[in-house]
């Protein structure tokens, strides 16, 4: 397919202000037509969510399209509403902050980008490991540039949604980009206890990531902590196979 | 491990006041301590949302704390701040509405019952195909105890997070409980449009959905049309592992 006519969906979990996707929109732009469909707002943490009774807002911007929901419900509202076609690939990023190992499981950037996959459209989240909002992009453009192309170009038979993690660094620092498998590791969650102002108790969640294998080189945070670029294909099925195994036993 | 000594934690999206999750409390008192931490609110659809920027508020009421955030969050402060122990069990729902299939991915029930897994809890989500406030959870509670039973005895050397879903149906019209996994499908997706009072583009989701795989009789959506109740074991890790092999041939 040549750039001409591929269609581009861009969109993301920081907002389509953020300048993460301001750097996305314009690389994505040497690749094919793009249109943005974004969060109006900062939507970090909210994973695979859906805006099931609450009515999406949506504005038309320079890009695009932005949107009261979720980063799911944006990519199905442009594809069901506002799209004249189904794209050829989805976007989503380039995120500030890692969404490596489990926070994969609770990044709205992944969760646009595998909402793409269910209906059957190809599509690579983006993160850089910098939760700054002035972060410096450029890394992180020269990778997914080559990530975006070596995808394009390979063409899998099954559909894909990659989850793509660049460390905070230099492109010459960068060692090179590492496909690899979702790192097994949780979030040691704490929190920050006080009385507000009405006397109420109020948490404000905090916590730091456990690595429960550190030494697994074919690992996404392996791959990150050692100056690789991550790139793990991610799936929406989440069935447990190999307890689906174990459990033929079972007598109910 | 006998009743006295087991820790049963329950929570849910549909809020600490919904008849189903009354219903688990209830059942879930045959098998051990019960604290229920749950939403405050109805959180459907919330997938496995945290609240990063968001404080949290928790109140007590007679059978332990609501709490104003996500299902995952109301497990990860349960674990952090407001039990003494680590429970043994963390049960979610029972759901007012089917979790099947890629309902899975957008459920706050099984968000909720997926954060336990990740924190080593064995954890089961429990839905039923009936979305009235005031469904009958008679025949749920019935296979739920069979379930949880099952479960417990059988104790799998890994931890495990099921996902149950149980047809709205009699106890007697129901032919048994089957070990599945996720269908393949998807939503398809419609929106009232419509401008509302103040001339904005305002958009609600509506949708049926489609059943990919519908003559699959190893999937969940086999099992519940055809009057079983269906167990799909999940998993935190979302990595595809088919498509891992696929890129191993790529160049960047």
């Amino acid at each position: 397919m040549n750039k001409n006519q591929r269609l581009i969906l861009v969109t993301n979990d920081d907002g389509y202000q953020s300048k993460g996707i301001n750097a996305l929109v314009e690389l994505a732009r040497e690749f094919g037509k793009v249109v943005v469909v974004a969060p109006e707002n900062v939507q970090s943490g909210t994973s695979h969510s859906v805006s099931l009774r609450t009515p999406l807002y949506v504005n038309k911007f320079e890009h695009g399209y932005y949107c009261s929901g979720r980063p799911a419900d944006c990519v199905k509202i442009a594809l069901h509403e506002l799209l004249d076609q189904k794209p050829d690939l989805v976007l989503s990023g380039i995120n500030h902050g890692e969404n490596t190992s489990v926070s994969a499981i609770y990044s709205g950037t992944v969760g646009a980008a595998r909402e793409a996959l269910l209906n059957g459209i190809d599509a690579i989240g983006l993160s850089l490991l910098d939760y700054r909002a002035d972060a410096d992009f450029s890394a992180a453009v020269h990778y997914s540039r080559i990530i975006i192309k070596t995808a394009l170009d390979n063409n899998l038979k099954e559909k894909y949604c990659l989850n793509v993690n660049i460390p905070k660094l230099n492109i010459e620092e960068i060692k090179g980009i590492k496909v690899c498998r979702q790192t097994k590791g949780k979030w040691q969650e704490e929190f920050d206890y006080q009385k507000d102002k009405n006397l109420k108790n109020s948490y404000l969640l905090k916590g730091y990531f456990e690595n429960l294998e550190p030494d697994a080189t074919n690992t996404d945070e392996w791959a990150v902590k050692n100056n690789y670029v991550a790139v793990v294909p991610t799936s929406v099925d989440i069935t447990d196979y190999s307890q689906l195994e174990n459990m033929k036993e079972w007598k109910f």
